[in-house]
């Protein structure tokens, strides 16, 4: 891959501590900027921007260099602590309940990107407070840029976060929260309402129920894969996002990225997120094989095609 | 259509007393046959096995007549009083909730078939107490049967449903039930655990987010159509179930029916259901075309489809 297929994100870098109703796991490794890049690290060239304290180990750096993943944007604040999130599962796995946040080296994070980082032509803005991803955002040339958010941002910081939205390509973002940001009980309305505010296109994700893209002209839709175990959805969208995110800058497109390269991205999205899900962490994406994925892609094919 | 592809239905003509966030209507035609046999009757000669009474009147029969259903087996009671069921949805339009039921002729229903039911090919249990679903079942030599149920008759007469799940070929059911009839979670692991039941096949169907369809070798997913607005969901997984029978009536097997066939089933049932919501009781189905059909299953190709 070459600089021309470079992707850029920006976001968190965490130790969670999560329960499901399947096992507990502490300090398990972490945050959306983590979760993405690995996932990311499958298609393309992946640089991340984040903070860390010293607390993260030499142990625990490993994730990024197995996955070839660009860390020198990754600041180590001295005497810090890295963020840290607790949370919760109940049986329907749907929805995270928080417990504990704390913020630590990130709630002075002030992202600062080296020349090339400033280059790259794809960047995605992981779920970070708006202002921050919009100071990200202005620092670089990007060709196509994509970014996450969540109910926390849609409540509080509201208008920070639509001159977010105005300035990005695409936004991925789950159901309910598609809902809140527009105010419209309908999901297709909320869609087509959330378009007006600046993005050509956006990704709804449905966990188990699959993903809906909508652009002003079109529409696409997947069913999820059929797990029969889903043992740990932290971290889902963010590989969602991943799959998404690297398929399309792998493509490596000039001008205007197509159709078809859009639905096939959104399809290696929930690949990536369906492989996440099953282990703890990204312990599943840790051991994941080129093969599996492409394996899956196709089964994505197979098990939604129909005959006219 | 020949006597090879007619397709007998059982179950419930109702007034439904509806209310929705968009509008309230009293006394509307309903009924899972009803809404069953009129979705159906796009694509195959149906009959309908059900209980009426004397104030269904003239006015009322109109949509048999202009359907072409085939009215020989349902029973008019003198003095008696048509099902009634009233309910009422709130935004999320996921879940009806019973305001009141009043089974009127429906308490002492004992359905009867002349000869010529008998003999149909297809049949379709649409959810009534399962012992009737099994004594009609009994009484006519079917090639392909299937059924529906509901929470009610899990809870309430598990042992006498699964006696009746037994005996046919297809469940249709929709998400919440299937996890709840297989005391299990998980969708698929409920799915594979109903197929140990009887059944060789499964739909689950999930309105707003589409359906799922399980056979002990296979599973092919659909989204559900995109629309902006729905006006009542009563009668949509019924018009779906008339959609997938109808279909599967009008393509005639007389071996195992085709995985290709299948498929084109659900989407011929999702395509029935989007059109039944978008107005009260069947009122969109009363005035709906052949090309109107035909061209939503094809946009349902369109959304669904990518590249390998």
């Amino acid at each position: 891959m070459s600089a021309e297929n470079s992707l850029l994100v920006v976001g968190s870098v965490a130790f969670d501590s999560i329960r499901t109703p399947f096992g507990v796991r502490e300090r398990s490794l972490g945050g959306a900027a983590l979760h993405f890049s690995v996932s990311a690290s499958f298609f393309t060239d992946v640089s991340v921007v984040a903070v860390i304290g010293d607390d993260f180990t030499e142990d625990d750096h490993q994730v990024f260099r197995e996955r070839k993943i660009n860390t020198e944007n990754l600041q180590r604040i001295p005497g810090g602590k890295t963020f840290r999130w607790a949370g919760e599962y109940g049986y329907d796995l749907n929805t995270a309940h928080t417990l504990d946040t704390q913020l630590n080296v990130f709630a002075e994070f002030n992202p600062q990107l080296s020349a090339a980082a400033q280059q790259s032509p794809y960047l995605f803005l992981a779920n970070i407070q708006p202002g921050l991803q919009r100071l990200v955002r202005e620092q670089v040339k990007a060709r196509f840029v994509a970014m996450d958010t969540m109910n926390f941002w849609i409540e509080g910081a509201r208008e920070e976060l639509l001159q977010t939205i105005a300035v990005v390509d695409a936004l991925l973002i789950n159901d309910a929260e598609a809902r809140e940001l527009a105010q419209e009980s309908n999901l297709i309305r909320a869609a087509r309402k959330i378009l007006t505010m600046g993005p050509q296109m956006i990704v709804v994700k449905r966990g188990e129920y699959g993903a809906s893209f909508f652009t002003r002209d079109g529409f696409f839709a997947t069913p999820a894969f059929p797990l029969e175990s889903v043992f740990d959805p932290t971290g889902a969208g963010d590989s969602f996002a991943g799959g998404f995110m690297g398929y399309i800058a792998r493509s490596g497109s000039t001008g205007k990225i197509d159709d078809h390269t859009l639905r096939r991205a959104v399809i290696y999205g929930s690949v990536m997120a369906s492989f996440n899900v099953e282990e703890f962490s990204c312990d599943r994406l840790r051991r994941l094989q080129a093969e599996e994925i492409q394996d899956r892609f196709r089964q994505f094919k197979e098990f939604t095609h129909f005959e006219v």
